[in-house]
């Protein structure tokens, strides 16, 4: 290929999360959005399968690990971070590993919350903590399995980078 | 990145349908093909899992929603339509929207339909509704799951879009 | 699209392996590793779900069909190769059909093993074979679903190849 190619790099990402107990109840935080009077997903985190799973997809992309590697018990300090928090600092150390972000696209599978009316808010919050197009979309499993039976939410990411030397300079 | 670059950009589509009950049994579509003698999927549509994730990867890619944005309460035309039908429209919107479609590729798993002999065919008839060619494979789930059980079949799919105003005029 | 751009092209690959049962122990193979003294999957190959999804969407992105298609039961010499192995194969059909590949990205779920400490000598195996990189990343479901339960694996991967007669002679 001519020397000037950008190649992008995929990269895929899965995150599940548990709804809280009843008896422990906590907010919802899905797709970086706080969702009132939804039930919350558990986690020593936020819970934030969508926001978790484009991070991971970064990550993946980049070959560099996944969020155990880079927000594991080492760096104590993003045990309770927010899901906006975690996409912001992923795609800090992608870029700083070399990588230039594509773009990000998430789809969850969940019976609530309703998503449509505000799926836009919510790719603009992830956008901008990515710091590049995070587009979000939402589905149901018909009633089966663990997302049908709503115990907890999961979200798949594809992400693309695009390592930073390959790029010509302009 | 020099002017001329032409970004892609990714998507991904999930789509699960349970199988019909036995008291109200349906024809089964799926990837684009009536298969005659199988269970059906239940759904408002036909139920064909590829086809809609097929769709649901292009709208993520380009990052103007999903199944449930497009073809939602408010276009009820679309409520019965075939999933090669629903594919061909999220191929016209996505356009209409400013981008050119690279590919889409998807996998279902299921325990049935035997894919195999007719692999080229369904990959025939949802390339010619996308304008752009759509591969489809397929594996089981090793007995597991809502799949291993014969529940339902789930479908995940990749797209790649790219942004018609980044293509260089050849 | 000016006659040199190189055009990827993605694929979505999906595979899963349940545990062997307890009175027909097998060693674990997974993301091209052995896994002393954890429980192996069941399969008639080594049932490495990681090194599967990867060859899967090699060949999806290809478009030329799945693991079934080309390590069916017309290939008994594959029936039980090792995971790294029908990926090696896999990669070598894909270049004999005519693309190059770009980079493979595979995230796995499961409460067991314990991937991080290893997760750079898989990726080199993984890459090794494939001749490309192979990113793997791992997560677990949260106690949800089968792979919660502990009755299996999954693996998603995504994968780009480009068409070798797009690239420019250099």
């Amino acid at each position: 290929m001519s020397p000037d190619t950008v190649l992008p790099r995929t990269g895929v990402g899965i995150d599940v999360h548990a709804y809280a107990p009843e008896d422990s109840p906590r907010p919802l935080w899905l797709g970086g959005l706080l969702w009132p009077g939804e039930r919350g997903l558990a986690g020593h985190s936020d819970g934030d399968a969508v926001a978790h799973a484009a991070a991971d997809a970064l990550f993946s992309a980049a070959g560099i690990g996944d969020l155990g590697t880079h927000f594991g018990t080492d760096r104590p300090e993003f045990a309770g971070a927010s899901g906006a928090t975690l996409l912001a600092e992923a795609a800090r150390i992608v870029r700083a590993a070399g990588f230039e972000i594509g773009n990000v696209a998430v789809q969850f599978v969940a019976n609530r919350p309703k998503f449509g009316p505000r799926r836009e808010e919510s790719q603009r919050v992830l956008s901008e903590a990515a710091g590049a197009h995070v587009g979000v979309t939402a589905t149901t499993s018909d009633g089966l399995g663990f997302t049908g039976r709503g115990e907890g939410v999961s979200a798949v990411a594809t992400a693309l980078v695009y390592p930073q030397p390959a790029a010509p300079i302009s």
